[in-house]
């Protein structure tokens, strides 16, 4: 399995990256990949990574098993507003692969008009701009191959529901344990 | 408030950045230290940041306010392995500053000698490491100015107290809103 983060300034640094750490600790492959012709991407809260791959050198994107879209201000924007990054949401979604967005994120989606009559969520305030979709307030929801989520918080739940649909069940249950998923319930 | 958090080729960038991003929503200054002569750091699942300084442009730690340590391997043995590295966790500990640690972060500040006597955690394993302090089963731990925490699951709550402890209980509830952590909690 192969998926691919796209990375744009101000991206939120928790939903793209725990979603890295955790489909790697799953043994799914990720490319994080900078919509610039630079490799350093620069977070909302200012933390600068080095992108596995520039959007040029993305030659062959049937090689993917999904695209996932993280959030964050003005990064979530950048992708929406970026024609190539449209374009793959689009034929990865035409391939029956797996769409993934999280907080903005889903606004990308929306733009890529692969949300039509399929149940969304996304961070509260952006309802608007996922009209063509099924509004839904849970924290993590799948419709198909279409996966959404709500906010940083949730970034585990996201990670965890995309490992499940990639990977299966029992990788998401050796993640679960592997990252002591059971104290942060127990914990409230 | 100021606070430094060190980086070493192999930590786990989950524990790390989540501390880093939530901080610095709530206001807190954040210096993330390499701890080489070199600015990029990779990750245990391989994710490479820019930190935003070298450990030796450090000149002057009396102006943080707290050391922040993550885990991952063999980050968390490097950091333990660095002499200019315990020589800070001690002398924050001795000015009473805030020293915290999370996942196998717990056995630099074992080093360092300042959990003699303190209730601690770390991620499952570490124990033995840990005897000088009095180990505790718990996601979250604060012995005075010694906060741990046991692993990236638990990195939400771990930031969550750091929050608290430098920036008051009004900026962790306003972050916990923001990051929609009620819904995480919701979600089981």
């Amino acid at each position: 399995m192969k998926t691919l983060v796209f990375l744009a300034d101000g991206f939120e640094e928790v939903e793209a990256l725990t979603v890295v750490d955790y489909l790697r600790r799953a043994g799914i492959e990720v490319d994080t990949v900078s919509i610039t012709n630079d490799n350093k991407v620069k977070g909302s809260h200012k933390i600068t990574v080095i992108a596995d791959k520039k959007i040029e050198e993305l030659n062959d994107v049937s090689l993917y098993d999904a695209v996932i879209i993280p959030g964050g201000m003005p990064g979530s924007e950048r992708l929406r507003d970026n024609h190539f990054v449209i374009d793959i949401v689009k034929k990865m979604n035409e391939a029956g692969k797996l769409v993934a967005a999280i907080c903005a994120g889903p606004i990308v989606l929306a733009k890529a008009g692969v949300i039509k009559g399929k149940q969304v969520t996304s961070y509260p305030g952006f309802e608007n701009e996922l009209k063509d979709g099924i509004y839904v307030e849970k924290p993590v929801v799948r419709d198909k191959n279409i996966i959404t989520s709500r906010g940083p918080a949730l970034a585990v739940d996201f990670a965890i529901e995309i490992i499940k649909y990639l990977a299966g069940e029992e990788k998401a249950q050796k993640l679960k344990k592997d990252i002591l998923y059971q104290y942060l319930k127990a914990n409230n």
